[in-house]
């Protein structure tokens, strides 16, 4: 971890994913790469993080992307996605409290399953902030903003290049701007469509789809994802 | 109320809606009364449960609807929707508690939203038992069981009969025939088709989907659903 000043990558709008080596993070790598997005995929160990980034590019031979610790991953871009088991995430965070820089955005995906805590994965923990993203937006530094997003749709759609998405992203946040950046950026991958459903607050309504889904995809075999009806189509 | 045994009704397998004059109430009434199913409409007035039913037989006019005070409707069928706020809920269940008999099937569609303390509809209330549906289990007499259903379809679409729905239903129960007789009810209601969202406890998080469609409804001016994807095709 250093101590620089964070200074924009040069290139056009990468994204970092803290957590990218694990199949949520993976597969977001992998579909955003596609999109024309470079990719920072970060792990606590590079090792790791590099021979993700190795895979992502076979995958997507056109795609840009590089793997770092997960600090060093953190200063490389303006948005910054977590993706790690919420068993890590407050470690993470308190790891990255030196990284992140006022005007960062971070996209917290953590879902508090009770699988953390050797319970259930279709059942969730009460945190004491409300959510895993409000719990983030307490840890992140003073002008860090945190949006939560990615919660129901399942990994391993992501990371099956030939799989056809076709769902809904829910995406919470106390800034329409923030939103509205990640909305945009959800709607570069094909077959995702981007929904604010409100303020961070109601993330903990949204991180309880998950475990949801969970049960749904155990009794019917399959990786479910939500839609939203009844909305204008974009 | 009367002490009568419950004798099931002899029409096949009519339905009964209690709070069946409320928006939701009604909307499920005209919907399975256009599905053939016979309906009885209770409200705590059976004034009002009478005049509900003379409004779904001018909506649906080969449809069968009777209007009756909410223990006399409660009589009449194997299957119950209970479809009342949340501020009544308990109170109604208290009412039904010599009605309903052992056998029956109540199928709970509240949800314990924060505008039955003056909150917002777009927050949630914390029940002692989990949920609403949890709560209607525990006060429902012995050998009734409760299945939960109907959280997010909006009332005002049930209602317009010219709205075609497409939309899921969530089902949770601990009892797959229940479950199973429900989700094959909804199955009768064109565009809908019910999901088995896992046993009674999951109706915390399904009924925690309303006030985040709310939240939807308010910011895309729209009347919200949900559908999970990647089930297979019924």
């Amino acid at each position: 971890m250093d101590d620089e000043i964070y200074t924009p990558a040069p290139m056009a709008d990468p994204i970092s994913i803290i957590g990218g080596s694990g199949a949520l993070g993976y597969g977001l790598a992998v579909r955003l790469g596609r999109a024309g997005i470079p990719v920072t995929i970060g792990s606590r160990d590079a090792a790791r993080a590099v021979e993700a980034a190795e895979r992502a590019a076979a995958a997507v031979p056109d795609g840009s992307f590089t793997g770092l610790g997960n600090a060093e991953a953190a200063a490389e871009s303006s948005i910054v996605i977590l993706s790690v088991p919420f068993r890590n995430q407050s470690e993470t965070l308190t790891n990255l409290k030196t990284t992140l820089q006022p005007g960062q955005l971070v996209v917290d995906a953590t879902v508090p399953l009770a699988a953390a805590v050797s319970g259930k994965a279709t059942r969730i923990l009460g945190v004491w902030q409300g959510s895993a993203a409000q719990q983030a937006q307490e840890m992140v530094p003073e002008g860090v903003r945190v949006v939560s997003a990615f919660h129901t749709v399942a990994a391993a759609h992501l990371g099956d290049l030939d799989w056809q998405l076709d769902e809904d992203i829910l995406v919470c946040g106390d800034k329409k701007d923030d939103k509205a950046r990640v909305i945009e950026l959800i709607g570069k991958i094909d077959g995702l469509r981007g929904v604010d459903a409100g303020k961070l607050e109601m993330s903990r309504i949204v991180e309880s789809l998950t475990p949801l889904l969970i049960g749904i995809n155990v009794r019917h075999k399959t990786h479910a994802g939500i839609k939203i009806t009844g909305l204008p189509s974009a």
